[in-house]
């Protein structure tokens, strides 16, 4: 069994066994529900692996595991309800299968209950725990709301689309690293350097999330290509393509923006050919090999044994080419 | 001044000078809406008081009782979405004034800022703070869980009820005590003992608001009188008339209940009648003072001198009275 896969299976046990089975059965089902659905456990895995890196206890980090795959479920449900989503990971969305009221409720618990999981920490690990938690998650939500703004604003530039998925999506993957550090006692300089990690990392995920909508394999991918493209959303390949091409090209791009055909091939090949002659497929790939390759000269400097160096660069890699 | 208005003073600079004023706009401009509203601040000035009465100082106190207020107003504007609340306070809702997903999102950043204001003690108290209040914080959920489950929900108890609105409402006022005490460094016994009179002092608080939208006084009120009546609401008088009174006036309570008449007076003063000649009047008036008084003789109990104990028993008379 690979590190990944142990890890992966210690985090699932710990999971079931600590779902809550409680009375009222409305609130917490559809929390259940969700954190059932699966998923890679991309988050927890990393705490772990963090905590393994730091020489920490893997028991002792399995509160902050879920502490981080609960709130990053809390911010799937209420996000779904917001982004009108009716399905996640191929089944209905929580709001689709109950209703709107019951995922918001259902939600919030969630989010309370990602804080209960850091107060079984003794108390100085718990309060740094929760204070760096706390930060992050507000930081979720403004990237949420950045998210949810760029679609009725005029001018959204590349460094305002990076600015948001640093929020929305890579800080939560720092976070998960830094809080093995932490429950690991690791130094201040490492928590932080962890934590960087995790962002560059995010970022690249995110990056290569973008680049495999219009570039994947839907195979591989699990997902319908083009799904950004026909929504017309503002990703980076979109908005390289409006920062850095000619009037020419950029008026090609807003004709099948403007479209919105019955089917959507023409339209997706049309704009993954954009993508490509306007270099903003270039762009964007050099960019994930930007902070890939940061993240692991990062690593190198961590000073750790061979061992523990090789984990999380075995772990890198898989993020980066998908290969859980 | 008395101190009452002392307290609210403070508290109401305090929040003014700590209203999040950052971007993105559209997250934290419904937090400030919310909060600006008004409000009578009974929770944060329990907080202020309790501070007082165990000798803590009352500066130290105000992060902790706008964490509460804030927390309140967050579960304010996921429920006024949840009931298609139109108005509140009489001003729009979050939700109507801009949307339901703005009223998600900007209601998860302050259930998260209130968190963050437990997060400025030493870590002894902030830990005590969060742990109690996470606790708290799950209750309401459930609360609010039940409540929405009621209208479908066959038989409805008076036990279910008053578990109900002890979670929803009662334990916050709790929990606002409590964490005067804590910050206090009073013992265990006291910040227990003040957490169950602030649940006794909701539970009369609440079914206060029962009784008043049958039998207030429209001006003095505040509301419509009859609001409940019109909806059918499953309150205390009710659910009272439902488990207590003869077939014959069951019949005709069910009658009204079934009837949804364009002029709702004639049902609002049938149903009232009702209540009146059931006993369920009564039974509501001897529950409030049952609460009051156990909450009174508690408050006896806590040995404090006779200032301390009038500024208690003074807010426990003006919450009852409603004479704010």
């Amino acid at each position: 069994m690979s590190s990944f896969d142990e890890h992966q299976k210690l985090f699932l046990e710990y999971l079931e066994s600590s779902l809550p089975r409680i009375p009222p059965e409305n609130l917490y089902r559809p929390a259940r529900y969700i954190l059932e659905l699966g998923g890679k456990r991309i988050r927890p895995i990393l705490t772990l692996i963090s905590t393994e890196v730091f020489d920490g206890e893997l028991k002792k980090a399995l509160p902050a595991a879920l502490a981080i795959e609960v709130f990053h479920n809390f911010s799937l449900v209420h996000d779904d309800i917001m982004d009108e989503a009716p399905l996640r990971r191929g089944k209905q969305t929580v709001h689709k299968k109950w209703n709107v009221n019951t995922a918001i409720i259902s939600g919030d618990v969630m989010l309370i209950w990602s804080y209960e999981l850091l107060q079984q920490y003794p108390q100085d690990i718990s309060f740094e725990l929760t204070k760096l938690f706390s930060q992050i998650a507000r930081k979720v939500c403004e990237g949420q709301q950045l998210d949810m703004d760029f679609p009725n604003q005029k001018n959204v530039f590349l460094d305002d689309y990076m600015n948001m998925i640093e929020n929305k999506t890579a800080i939560l993957l720092g976070c998960a690293l830094s809080m093995g550090a932490i429950i690991s006692n690791a130094s201040n300089d490492q928590v932080n350097e962890i934590y960087n990690i995790g962002v560059e990392l995010g970022l690249a995920f995110q990056l290569q999330d973008d680049y495999l909508d219009a570039f994947g394999d839907t195979e591989k991918f699990g997902k319908q290509i083009g799904g950004d493209i026909i929504e017309n959303k503002k990703t980076f390949l979109h908005l390289y393509v409006m920062a850095n091409s000619t009037e020419r090209v950029r008026n090609e791009f807003n004709y099948w923006i403007k479209l919105n055909p019955k089917d959507s091939n023409e339209k997706i090949s049309a704009v993954t050919s954009i993508y490509k002659s306007s270099g903003a497929e270039n762009a964007i790939k050099n960019k994930i090999e930007y902070f890939s390759k940061s993240a692991v000269l990062k690593i190198d400097k961590l000073g750790l044994n061979p061992k523990k160096k090789n984990l999380l660069l075995d772990f890198v890699t898989k993020l980066v080419n998908r290969s859980f």
